[in-house]
């Protein structure tokens, strides 16, 4: 029936890489699309296929019903971005955006080394497209969200499951500390059953943000301390001893506080996310379940 | 059942805009999310919603069968679009990724200033993933991609319409002069049947590529009288004269030859693609059909 359509890429076959690696065998399967760019990836339409049922188990899990994601832009504005303060934790990890001037018309300002940077850089993750609908008000009850959209990290390296450009679902909540905490909870026991549901076998394990930059030691033992981030790990290829796929993450009130969002009793609101890396889990459930949808288990 | 998941931006209704405005109807309505960047938006479930069936009607109307399109990043490696001549053509609409040297460490090399271009730019067309995976070959026949992706043009208006980011479905052929010859005749005509099967009146006109920057007449008177591309055009919003929601173009050989792609008697290729702007439909489909999805056709 679609013997006429074929994906790009094919003709790159373990491009950069032995032909017995990981990631020529996700290509030689019909998963992945190489491009030049290490970490950079299209996905086929067996690919896709896996991710949208990625996607609507999510949707099913969701305790109150949710009719899906809202969809973000890969470009959010730099402001919400230096407001949490991404910018000075993790200034490696963040693609900024550049044109030419606008004032400048062909000539020299066409020149590439006179690019400037735009109001945009690339998402490093979705719910930063959450808070500041939420800045400079009083929150007058908890608020939760399900949010997806592309993100960008820019990793330095970039073995098979390290995405520079990645998609991720997100449950989030802003609220009191206690509804936080309860997000949390609840949420790390919702992922246990979901994995287990897809037949991924998966390790949670206290983390720290594993994407501090350096000289972040102390944030990152302190966090420890306090439980703030688990992880939740699975291999994504052969001989991986574990990728994080998911996240169930606490703020306390760190965005609350950075994005003024009070409470009514006073006190700045606290949140929490729980995050899907949709890639590693459609990789995960590869790795499993082996290359034939066909074979895979219904929840999947 | 699903009274407590909300989307981010309500809050933000008409912001920089009248309340009267386009803009604040779609945010009011539940399509859009604004953000604080022009022309950078969220899409709500419910836009999704409408997205998805646009996606499955485009993948009905396809000749030959598609499982559906190939996913691609929305950042792409830079050398095929400066092999293709995006960056002489269009310097101005190209968004560059810049990150910082992954020489320096803390101090000086994490400021702002200290960014520099990475092997990456924002993606202006979705089909620029297509040719580089045919590049310097010799193409036994014609092929033919189903292609998605989100795209960036930095754009200097931001009337509603006209999104920085937005995504695109391409149906792409690669082959002989009479190959894409047909393949811009077929697609022209299953245009019309699409978009009058969804209801919206569409008015096709040739023209140049509205996103030639300036210094570009000569190209452009060039490529009308050659009718290299049909654009497909229709209210997008109350008192829009028009907005182009899809178009076909004619590459000659100029994408065969910029990326050495071969004829097997000799000569190189040419090329055709289909383009939709999926955000641009949805909002013709609101546009016609009004803010409740119930009143929409079936077909849409």
């Amino acid at each position: 029936m679609h013997a006429r359509v074929s994906a790009p890429g094919r003709a790159a076959v373990g491009e950069g890489e032995g032909a017995g690696s990981a990631l020529d065998r996700l290509v030689r399967t019909d998963w992945l699309l190489p491009t030049a760019a290490a970490g950079v990836f299209g996905f086929t339409a067996k690919f896709e296929s896996a991710l949208a049922g990625v996607q609507s188990a999510l949707t099913r899990i969701h305790p109150t019903g949710t009719d899906g994601p809202s969809w973000h832009a890969p470009v959010v504005p730099r402001g919400p971005i230096e407001r949490a303060q991404y910018t000075d934790s993790f200034p490696h990890l963040l693609g900024t955006v550049h044109a030419l001037p606008p004032s400048t018309g062909d000539g020299a300002g066409t020149r590439e080394d006179s690019r400037v940077p735009t109001d945009t850089v690339l998402a490093p993750a979705v719910c930063y497209s959450v808070y500041p609908s939420l800045a400079d008000t009083t929150s007058a009850g908890p608020r939760c969200f399900d949010v997806a959209g592309t993100c960008y990290r820019h990793e330095a390296t970039s073995e098979v499951g390290r995405f520079r450009s990645f998609r991720m679902r997100e449950f989030v909540t802003v609220g009191t500390e206690e509804t936080a905490l309860a997000w949390r909870e609840e949420w790390t026991e919702r992922c246990r059953t979901l994995f287990a549901g897809l037949g991924i076998a998966v390790r949670v394990q206290e983390a720290s943000d594993p994407f501090f930059g350096p000289g972040a030691d102390f944030m990152r033992s302190s966090q420890i301390e306090q439980s703030l981030k688990y992880e939740f790990v699975a291999p994504v290829r052969r001989g991986d001893a574990g990728t994080a796929i998911a996240s169930v993450n606490l703020h306390k009130d760190h965005l609350g506080e950075r994005f003024a969002i009070g409470l009514p009793d006073g006190g700045w609101a606290h949140s929490s996310c729980a995050a899907f890396g949709l890639e590693r889990i459609v990789l995960a459930l590869v790795h499993v379940h082996g290359d034939d949808l066909a074979d895979w288990p219904a929840a999947a």
